[in-house]
């Protein structure tokens, strides 16, 4: 009876042990805050990335162009930044791969920068045959990380 | 019986001109286009606004504020072409006070602009404490936009 008992109450504290860290991952306010930064940069991302593709289908103003593609390699160069130790917990869709595999995932940001930076140089040019280029050699780069790190939205 | 048939036709050919009209608006490529070009450019302008938050919560580098602001500045330029002549109808949360008072919409907007272009200024000091009045001020002219301008979400 006291072996049982004494089982049960293992368990109890072991469960009790997991439920604390969980909770103290999900609910600790800097790794919350860490990941709602990481989606409001990729918020912005999207959007510009959204306004770029609505520009090239005619709406708004094409010099506009500019400044959207500016805006991306300016977030890629924040990208590094996005995913501290501890941040793969909670509210996110970032998968454990980052964090396991950092070599890989280095070098998937590296292409999404070398992308943006190359769009917004060519955005200076103002030739839409090549920023179309450009625009789909960074969208390859998006692919590649939501495709590789991230988990597969159900939707 | 005869003016019953006319009366008839005259209704639904009434009808049908309101459903094509509506449809016009509706499903017009162009019009479409230009509302989902506002609105990712208000998806960047909001995952601005949230990175900003982030990081004056602590997460990611202050020194990332000034591109952030930056890109405030930037896409607050852009927001006077947001909104064409025609781009009230379909999925937009746009009010028609847009069209219809455009000096009272070009003064919020004006608002908007110095808002972001002072943020943009402080956000180079590095000063936290002005940062977080500008940023203050920032807020006010998206609040003043959305309460005056933008349907009330009834979520």
């Amino acid at each position: 009876m006291k072996r049982l008992f004494l089982t049960a109450c293992a368990i109890a504290l072991g469960l009790s042990i997991f439920s604390t860290n969980d909770n103290a991952y999900a609910q600790d306010p800097a790794v919350e805050n860490a990941i709602k930064y990481r989606q409001s940069v990729m918020k912005a991302v999207g959007g510009n990335m959204g306004a770029m593709v609505g520009i090239m289908k005619g709406a708004g103003d094409k010099a506009n162009l500019a400044t959207h593609a500016g805006a991306m390699a300016d977030l890629a160069k924040i990208a590094p930044t996005l995913f501290p130790a501890g941040s793969d917990f909670g509210e996110t869709t970032a998968l454990p791969v980052i964090w396991e595999k950092p070599d890989d995932f280095s070098a998937a940001i590296k292409k999404f920068q070398d992308a943006a930076d190359n769009l917004a140089t060519v955005a200076q040019s103002g030739d839409m045959a090549e920023f179309g280029k450009a625009f789909g050699g960074l969208g390859e780069s998006c692919k590649n990380c939501h495709e590789n790190f991230r988990e597969k939205k159900e939707r």
